[in-house]
């Protein structure tokens, strides 16, 4: 088994340290191995996702990933940006199913907007079609406009568009994600406004048919968006397309108030698997030692489960971080009176110890 | 003047009604004249937006709208359900300056899921675009892919686009707001992933060299849905697309717990305007009289102030709000101990007194 390792830019090299120290500390065979991408690639090779880092990952049976992106890179052209890396990533490996948990743990409680009341317990996974609709749909681009309200005029354009297979396979996943759960899927559409969408929903609503035991629930982007707010737990299997999905997978991320503790896995048929935390490469704290390690570190944990076929070592990890909360350790951004703060690599040795 | 009046569905009737009983009782010089819109047209007409209710809104210099939509049109085909009579009446009357408020009013602080400190005074203008993008942009259908991950399957698509001019003007109205507000505008794009919000930004940025005096901030959509749950008050004038705006105005609205409160304009170029609760038909609790009729009675405030050049008008109905509010009378969605729960019907009456 190949781990492919790229801890990326900002704080995404602190972090992967951190994982990689754990992933080493359970005396487990496979070989990891690293390389650049995003902004630091591009300083070296030119490009953010390097021919040689994508071979790598294809080989691997898994890919550790931190974060990429940094403000110096905002003026690039955007093929060369760092984000281009992730979006080339899931595409050449065809990573289309993307898990993004929302839990909120309960020493964190506090550190939601919400009153805590309609925060504890929460435990919502989002299911996120990672490969298709507006983010790769083509032709795309920028023309003068033959028709709309302003013909003759410059315009750019976008082509969303899901296919049969493609929703049917996210659908799949759905529903047996929920079958290990608690057997209720809410399919998350536009299918008032969007032909997409209209067909997202017939189609979810077919695959549906097989899954007897399981609820499908349809709703619309915009609902979605305000029962997060309103009543995040009546959520517990969200599947959505890639657009909608990006923007209330982050909305119920930040609910619970501690984005730093929240892994994500993306998933190709393979179940090769790209593994990263749900938060971004924060250039701000970078290099300082106090970025959150426990983001990638369960990440790694979802990559031991999903990708490694190693569900007792993901569970020990799970259980290692647990210990460390209920220890009260805590790295500034989930600091509360009363607990200890601790530094990234602190952190890091503390799950080692908790093993 | 004349406005068009467009109760619509479910509580649609209950809450226009109380807003018109207001407009009454300010002494005015217009003329009022209903039509039927929505599911209760189609029952009428065989169409939820029929040729003449179209007229009407057109000669009309505003629309007071109430709500559209119930559960037993849901089988309908898409064109003949409640909800193109919205977007019906958008496009032929090219309203496309859409402003929501997010208003957190200090007596109903409690009523968010937020914790009070986080949402007292909150007070968030949306503008959305809302003639464009994806809601409008041709070619739309069902096809066989030519290409993609599945050529030769079946698949639906949308076109995602904005012209130069569109994006001025919507951007005009942004900047022109924030002069009369703090003088900070947040774009919302994802300029990083679609060539259509590239060329948003680029747009926004060009225009907003012309309001040196206002501060304009870019930020990506799923961003944007994570700051309003994080600190919704560092938000003042958010301009964005018609999708994002859909999204994003419906977090906004729901972050301050009382949607019953929050109004709504949509505006051409004329000026003339469709004004709207930001609520929706509520059908489950229609003909109940237990609809908060506020949203509806600021939305004739809206009116009165953007399309029919009476702002004293408006501030008084707006003052006459604050005192119910004051006095202590809520109707159920907004209720909470030690108030006094008042039915639709009495809560129009009340604003009426304390014109
Ligand atoms: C960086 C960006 C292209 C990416 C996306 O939009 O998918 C990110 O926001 C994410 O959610 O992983
Ligand atoms: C009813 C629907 C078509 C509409 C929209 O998506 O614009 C509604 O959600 C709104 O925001 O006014």
């Amino acid at each position: 088994m190949k781990i492919a390792v790229l801890p990326g830019d900002g704080i995404g090299t602190e972090i992967v340290a951190e994982a990689v120290k754990v992933l080493k500390a359970l005396d487990l065979k496979f070989e990891m191995e690293s390389a650049l991408v995003g902004g630091v690639a591009y300083d070296a090779h030119g490009h953010p996702l390097p021919e040689s880092t994508l071979q790598l990952a294809k080989e691997a049976d898994a890919i550790l990933f931190g974060a990429v992106g940094d403000w110096k890179y905002d003026k690039l052209d955007r093929p060369l940006r760092p984000e281009q890396a992730i979006l080339g990533l899931r595409k050449h490996l065809g990573l289309f199913a993307n898990f993004r948990p929302a839990i909120c743990y309960e020493q964190l409680v506090d550190a939601s907007s919400l009153k805590p009341e309609l925060i504890a317990g929460l435990d919502i996974l989002i299911i996120r079609e990672l490969t298709g609709d507006i983010y790769f749909g083509q032709p795309r681009g920028r023309r003068v406009a033959t028709d709309g309200h302003f013909p003759g005029a410059e315009e750019a354009f976008d082509t969303m568009r899901y296919s049969r297979p493609e929703i049917e396979r996210i659908a799949h996943v759905a529903f047996q994600a929920a079958r290990k759960r608690s057997k209720k899927v809410t399919s998350v559409d536009k299918a008032n406004v969007l032909e997409t969408f209209q067909f997202w929903k017939d189609v979810m609503t077919e695959v549906g048919q097989q899954y007897p035991d399981v609820e499908l629930q349809h709703m619309y982007v915009d609902n979605a968006a305000m029962q997060l707010v309103k009543a995040p737990k009546a959520f517990d299997v969200v599947v959505t397309g890639n657009m909608f999905g990006d923007i209330l997978s982050d909305e119920a991320s930040m609910l619970t108030g501690s984005i730093g503790m929240l892994p994500s896995a993306s998933l190709n048929s393979k179940n090769q698997g790209l593994y990263e935390p749900s938060h971004g490469s924060a250039p701000d704290i970078a290099g300082k030692g106090v970025a959150n390690p426990l983001a990638t570190i369960l990440s790694a944990a979802m990559m031991l489960r999903f990708s490694l076929n190693q569900e007792e070592a993901a569970q020990r990890i799970e259980a290692a971080v647990q210990k460390v909360l209920a220890q009260g350790l805590r790295t500034p951004d989930i600091y509360s009176e009363g607990t200890t703060k601790v530094g990234t690599a602190q952190m890091g040795d503390a799950v080692v110890k908790a093993l």
